[in-house]
Formats: structure tokens, C-alpha cells, sequence
């Protein structure tokens, strides 16, 4: 197999991330040296996907402290505090990122001495790399108990977006249930969709599939429905990028479109995402704020404009899908079937609120 | 009101095609003075739309037909057929092109004289041309009816690819049912899906309406359920390629997507389509040929390889939305409301098979 590229890699000063925006045709890196640097590639989609997202940010922690007790000798708690909140809200629908930021807070809170934090911090931002990679390797094995259940096998999925070792730490969620899928015998081909605006499937899951000769087509998202109906797609897979307490499913802009039609064709729809991903503070879908985007992303492709000049454009670059909808959420803590409150809560916990 | 723009003028002894490839951003004309012209322009999508593509094809006998009297001063009607037969194949999916070519063959079957063809095949272009702009007319005021029952107005419509002016020879299809819903103060805003691959949506829909000052916003394909769920669209309307006996309709790739999802949220969905449209000689959505075309179209974008290289995708340019999932098929010679065989039969009447 051949080895996973990786999103992000930590040098113990600097933060180096391989430029997404570029991917395929070009594969540069962009070293971050301070958390803005690192807010800035968030923002700007140099880095994606939820739980990369999370990791790169608990790095950025950790450089901000480094940096802080270097330049001042000193790390103001209240200010250190405040600069985590902005990169909290550098993006605002992944749950990811403000579940390590609110991690690494804890540690600011408890710390006794802030010399120690750049330390604590580094180690912390390790663990949240590490239990990610953890994750999708035990999502990627709960995922296949799902699939020895089918009748007939391979089958064949569709994906949407990328959710691979591009846009964690690891495997993938979605992508590494499908690499480990592929590997068993259980799928015989993945569909991906090519996910405008960004198009994360034609660039970066055709690419990550295609270095592990899994066979893989691109498709418009829009012949998704002709696909499922005409390819015989068994399960379509997705990652996510929050999950309510009820089970619905914040995830990119489309995937709610397609578990519409997945149930249409009585085709299962499988979430995918670690345990970080959930919120369970937050009750339900329309309680998730939804990130909409600058509308060129939608009337230019590659610096060419389509539309006509000045035109307007809804980019709403996330979507909530109802629980209803969904056959099984994975978690690295378990397997959520027909998800409800009362299931979520079985293996998260309750949640005050 | 801005004047319409032309798809295609008939100059007398040429075809005059505005080229769509370009549009918004370049407004060309393709000169086309023999049929050969024609068929690689309609292969090409230079013109595209069902309607449009129809007439482009009677004009195309009309130029044949002069060109072989004036170079050989002759028609050879074996050979004359031959050449209408490939025009008919230039694009597979759309009824209007066979069903005109089935007219200029029939004209040519009972041609007494073969001098007298030239004239005969330009006048019977000039009255497809011509059908088609008063089917343009018809169609917008029953659909307008439709409209008059709705207890909130004015709402929120979304259409998919482009069905306008451009499309056809006149108003448009489900374009000219937007422009006068407009019009008449039924219709607020209107959202265009991009339409992927070609993009029609962003370039052409949004290029006619933003003319005349109707209020349009674009969307990525995948972003309609979201649209349709957060913007109180209360109808889909879009156009047909073919409609089958049953009431099946062949249209665009992404218009059965549509229609699964708008039915899930209980918007109205409204196809607008001349009879000529109409072939009832399908028995059903199963038997129409879904054109596949270049993976290319799907991998590159405005000549941009998004894609990595040898990528494969498949690219179904049309769809089949099932009859049961559409509310209302206006054509100018009637509205069919939930379509099925028995009414499609009581409109268009029954065919021999």
C-alpha cells in the first residue's frame, strides 16, 4: 500500500501543511510559524476537513505558546486566551476545532506555572493527533462489521467531498472506511462526487484513491441520483463536520441532497467521524451555524469567471442532514444505527445545557 | 422589456448561431452555410436546448437543400435522406432533433419536383421557428394559471440549466414560464443551479435574467436542497429533452436529483416543453438513450485539469425523472397534471407501436 500522504507534519517549531488549494497538479507545503499563520490557512481552506482542521489548531496552540515565552518570556493568560478564541472562529460550522481549542483552554486553566505550558501544549496537540489516527483506524474496522452484514459483495459506494488522510490526521473517516473496505473485498468501486465549489472529490479523494490503485470515477454532483440508480451503489459515506445531540449531521454542502436520494433508492447512508466531531451541547441541526462562503467561489472556477459579471451566488459550503435520514453514524466510540437523542445519549452521555 | 437575445437567425442562405460555449463572457456568431456546419455545431454546443437544437436542424435542411441545387443542380433524394439521417444523430437524447428531421424527410418523401425543395424545407424551417416561439407564448400562460392557485405570492422558484431564449426559438420553455411569472407578480426570485458540467445555469440563465432585471441568484448543484429547505422555493420548473408516452422526462443530468429532493420537501415540480418534445413513441423513461459524453467535461473546467491526469468520470448529460415525481408537464397544447399514460394519451393521443 502505498504511504499515506499527510495533511499536516509538526517540527517542533513550525507547523508544515501541504497546500490543498493546489492539490493535485501542484504539492506544496506552507510552513506556519505562528497561530495566525496557521488561522490564515484555516480560513483560506490551505488546510481541510474537520478533523485536520482540529490537529492543525492544537498545533497552533502549542506554537503560540513556544512563541509567546520566547518573544515576552512570559504568556498572558487572559490575551493567550483571547487569541484561542479567534482561531476557534476562524471557521464556524467543524466542532473540531473548538473542541481542541476548548482542550487546550482547559490546560491554559489548570497550568500552574506558564512556563510549562509550551510543553503541555505540545504534548496535548500529540495526543489529539494521535487519537485521531486511533479513530479512523477503529472506525474503519467498526464500519466493515456494517458491511458483512450484505448480502451481495463487493459493492460499489459513493462518496462526496474528501475525507481521507487529507483531511485528518490518519486513514480518513469516510475514506479510510472505504481504503479498509476496498482492502477486505467488500467494495468493488467508489463514485466520487466532484463537490463544487471546492472540488474536493475530483482533486483530492480521486487522488488519494488512485495512489492506492482503488478503482475510482469522478462524477458531477448533480448525476449523483443517476448514479446511485444506475450503478448500483450500495452505501453512500460520508464524514462530517458536527454532529448534534440528536444525530443530525452538519456535513458539506450536498450531502444532505444525497441522503435524500440515497433513501429514494433505498440506498444506506453511512456518517463516518470521530467521537470530536460530536456536540453534544448542541440539540439539534438547526441550532448549527452554517458557514456560507464568498460567492466567487461559485461564479469562478480557477480564476475563470462562468457567470456574468456581478452576478450573485448563494455558497452555503454546509448542510445539515436529519438523523431520520442517516442508517449508521461511526464513531471510534461505537456504532450509532437509525441514530435518535436516545442512542447519541447511550453512547456519549447526556449533555447539561 | 430587453429584447430577447437570438439563439440562431436565419439570414436566407445561412444559419447564424449565436455560440453558447462563450457566453456571458464573449457574445460570437458562428456563420453556418452547409448542413455538415450545422451537425458540428449541434455536436459541439454552439446551440444547445431541445427546441433550438430542432429548429437549427430544419434550417440545416433548408441550407442542404439549396446547396445541393445550386452545386450539382439536382437533389439525389437517397443521398438527401442519408445526409438528414446523420443530422438526426448529432446529439441522442433530445426528441425535437429527430422529430424535426421525421418533418423534412416527410416534405421530401412527397416533393413532386426536387427543384422545388429549397423553397419548401425553408418555409417549413420558418414555421418549426415559428411554432416554437408561439408554443414559448402558449406555454407561459397556462403555466400562469397554474401559478394562480397558489395561496402565498409571489414566491420563490429554481430552475436547472438553461431554458430560455437561448434554449428555443422565443421566450424560452421554463424560462419563458420564470420571465412572465415574473411578469405578472407571481414570481420574486429565482435561483439557478449552475448546472454542471457546462454550466449553463451560471452563464446563460443567469446572463438572460440579469437582462432583464428579474432577480437571480446561483447556486452549486448540491446546494439546492439547502435552498430549497432555507429559501421557501414553492416550485422546481425546468425544461424536457423528451418526454415519453408515460409522461417520463428525459432533461438535463441533475433534474431527477431535483425532483427527488424538491418532492421530499413538498415543492412543486413543473416541466415546460413544446409537443414537439413529446414522443409518443416511447413507451417510457427506460427506453430513452441517456447521451454519455467526453469524462474530460467533467476532469477539466474552463481548460483547467482539476482532476489527476487519466482520472476517470463518467458524464451523463441527461437524466430520466420519473412521471410520478413531477406535478405538472405544460405543453402549449395543455397542462397534464400528475402525468401518466392515460392523460399523456388524452393530450397528444395514442401511438401505433
Amino acid at each position: 500500500m502505498a504511504k499515506l500522504v499527510e495533511s499536516l507534519r509538526w517540527t517542533g517549531d513550525s507547523l508544515v501543511l501541504i497546500d490543498q488549494r493546489l492539490l493535485p497538479q501542484a504539492e506544496r507545503y506552507i510552513t506556519c510559524r505562528s497561530i495566525e499563520h496557521v488561522i490564515a490557512a484555516i480560513q483560506d481552506m490551505v488546510v481541510r476537513g474537520a478533523p485536520a482542521i482540529g490537529i492543525a489548531a492544537a498545533y497552533a496552540g502549542a506554537l503560540h505558546a513556544k512563541n509567546c515565552i520566547q518573544e515576552y518570556g512570559d504568556i498572558d493568560i487572559g490575551t493567550f486566551t483571547r487569541d484561542l478564541d479567534r482561531l476557534a472562529q476562524a471557521r464556524p460550522t467543524a466542532v473540531n476545532l473548538m473542541w481542541a481549542v476548548a482542550a487546550m483552554k482547559e490546560h491554559v486553566q489548570s497550568v500552574n506555572a506558564v512556563n510549562a505550558l509550551p510543553e503541555r501544549m505540545e504534548k496535548l496537540a500529540r495526543v489529539i493527533h494521535e487519537q485521531d489516527v486511533h479513530a479512523n483506524n477503529k472506525m474503519a474496522a467498526l464500519a466493515l462489521e456494517c458491511f458483512a452484514a450484505e448480502p451481495v459483495r463487493p459493492f460499489r459506494v459513493l462518496t462526496h467531498c474528501n475525507t481521507g488522510a487529507l483531511a485528518t490526521g490518519g486513514l480518513g473517516t469516510a475514506l479510510g472506511v472505504i481504503r479498509r473496505g476496498y482492502e477486505a473485498g467488500f467494495i468493488s468501486h467508489v463514485h466520487a462526487d466532484e463537490t463544487r465549489p471546492w472540488m474536493q472529490g475530483a482533486r483530492l479523494t480521486a487522488w488519494e484513491l488512485q495512489q492506492e490503485n482503488i478503482p475510482v470515477s469522478i462524477n458531477a454532483d448533480a448525476a449523483a441520483a443517476w448514479i446511485i440508480q444506475n450503478r448500483d451503489v450500495r452505501w453512500v459515506i460520508v464524514g462530517a463536520d458536527r454532529i448534534a445531540e440528536n444525530g443530525d449531521v452538519a456535513n458539506k454542502i450536498g450531502t444532505y441532497n444525497l441522503a435524500i436520494v440515497a433513501r429514494y433508492h433505498g440506498c444506506r447512508f453511512m456518517v463516518v467521524a470521530p467521537s470530536s466531531t460530536v456536540d453534544m451541547a448542541c440539540e439539534n441541526g438547526a441550532k448549527i451555524d452554517i458557514e456560507m462562503r464568498d460567492a466567487a467561489e461559485v461564479t469562478q472556477v480557477a480564476g475563470h469567471q462562468f457567470a456574468p459579471p456581478d452576478s450573485e451566488a448563494e455558497n452555503p459550503v454546509f448542510d445539515v442532514t436529519p438523523a431520520g435520514l442517516i442508517d449508521v453514524i461511526v464513531t471510534e466510540r461505537g456504532v450509532i444505527k437509525a441514530p435518535n437523542r436516545t442512542k447519541m445519549r447511550a453512547v456519549f452521555g447526556a449533555q447539561q445545557r
